[in-house]
């Protein structure tokens, strides 16, 4: 319940008229602001801002621009999943997201991903296109090991819907804790690994983890899945690998990204790339807004939003 | 345990060398005989035959040929998963099937075909083949409505790779009981499906059980998905509904089967079309061995075969 009489509330700052009816059991007062405009006088005192999931260098510039016109601001509020990408922001501003709305849909993501290269898809595509009544044994999860490097709400969501398949799935993080194990046991593990996915959060730990070295110590047809951050993997090694018909690989994310069009990757053999598309899907968008109107809700209570990550 | 000394043990004709080393411990004296082959008067008094999955009608053929050449024959244990082949096999022989031992991989399959849809797998293969960095909002298994029709291992299988996605899963059958709806019940739910699955076993009362009327009854945008026999859609009123544009479906059986390469649903909009390979993945045919051998060892014994279906 709001503790303030509505003159009170705290005013927060949101991109559209959807956002201002999401947090309308929220406890604040909003004025909507497009992302590109500037800051009317009236909502220079904002204490909060709902911004998207700023996953271009431009979205993030828009959102810094608008944090400077607004002197009193305590919270900013993302969309998104990930925080890695508000460095600039300024000291005193906490950052809050819109993490455990996305990690389902990206999970399905990495099932739909792992699926399709498994039970190989793409070439059954091409027979279809062809007329062509000719397939060959596929692998399966069933009884296959998958190493899941990154233990937050998408990991875990990874996890759950790779167990009813049969699959031996093994969670590792930074610390190990119950259930997860350490990076350092994962890295033991690599060379009995049949799927290796990727969703760590990207910090200047985890830029490159999968490296050269990373992917060498895999076996021969091991499947490579980013649905993490792009420059989470060394994208020129990958590429060697791939070219060299080594190792498979599915990624959402890419380095860089957007992918140029006459990147090398897009063309390299055994790859499924998909253009950052894992958390869009149908009901995202209130999925997120939901998120958001928790951690709004929080702060008009002058509580930590629950997914405060600074 | 065997209940016969070595020389009193039944004999049973196998295909090939891996399937005699695959009942060696089932109580049993074996004899190889290729399908296409003569049987040999030494091997005539076998009381038991083991076939492969007789998918094609030539392969039935076969079969039946070499059930004509013995005459003490008791049980025809199949490597497949239906019986609907056996109709002409003669009074007084029991059919077995490798039911269980496909079931996992064809539940995998469907899955599969229904993420890739949903996921829009086809127009992200596109995108990737002309460089496009583009992609757009997808549908998702979170908060939508299965209804599988078929309650059996397959069934049972699909049902619990569903249910971590977040779906609601109905199972209809025949006859109700705990966890399963009945067929009524099923069509009652047409309405609000988003994804039909269809994994009922082949009889008089099932063949063309997804007629037009029923699709009729799916909402516009509903994915048909066929893992159990070809004959259990209407071809031509599946195909209608996706000249039409108003469902998607994934099929890994077909009516004719094989499809001919000059039929129209090989180019049928919102089709995934796959050659029969759903049960066909790594290990598989050491899983439909040892289900054939717990068959014959039940036989052996005396006992009913666990998945004797006559």
């Amino acid at each position: 319940m709001p503790e303030h009489a509505p003159e009170q509330q705290p005013l927060v700052v949101v991109p559209d008229a959807d956002g201002a009816a999401a947090l309308a059991s929220a406890g604040v007062r909003t004025a909507v602001v497009a992302p590109e405009d500037v800051v009317p006088e009236q909502a220079r005192s904002a204490r909060a801002l709902v911004v998207g999931p700023a996953e271009s260098p431009a979205e993030v510039e828009a959102a810094l621009a608008q944090v400077a016109q607004l002197p009193d601001l305590q919270l900013l509020v993302s969309l998104g999943q990930g925080s890695e990408q508000w460095g600039d922001l300024r000291e005193g501003v906490g950052i809050a997201t819109a993490r455990g709305a996305h990690g389902g849909s990206t999970a399905e993501w990495v099932l739909t991903a792992v699926l399709a290269q498994l039970r190989l898809v793409p070439e059954l595509l091409d027979a279809q296109r062809e007329h062509r009544w000719e397939g060959r044994q596929a692998r399966t999860l069933l009884r296959s090991r998958v190493l899941v490097l990154g233990a937050g709400d998408l990991g875990e969501n990874v996890r759950a819907r790779l167990l009813p398949f049969g699959a031996s799935v093994t969670v590792a993080a930074r610390t190990a804790r119950d259930g997860v194990v350490s990076m350092e046991v994962a890295r033991e593990l690599l060379g009995t690994t049949d799927v290796l996915v990727v969703v760590l959060p990207l910090t200047d730990d985890t830029r490159h983890v999968v490296d050269a070295e990373l992917l060498a110590a895999l076996p021969d047809g091991a499947l490579v899945v980013n649905a993490g951050r792009g420059p989470l993997v060394d994208t020129s090694a990958l590429l060697a690998e791939l070219q060299g018909g080594r190792l498979q690989a599915a990624l959402d994310v890419t380095d860089p990204e957007p992918l140029p069009a006459d990147h090398p990757l897009w063309d390299a053999p055994g790859l499924l790339l998909t253009p950052h598309v894992a958390g869009n899907t149908e009901g995202s968008g209130e999925r997120a807004w939901s998120q958001a109107a928790e951690q709004v809700a929080a702060f008009a209570r002058g509580q930590r939003p629950p997914n405060q990550v600074r």
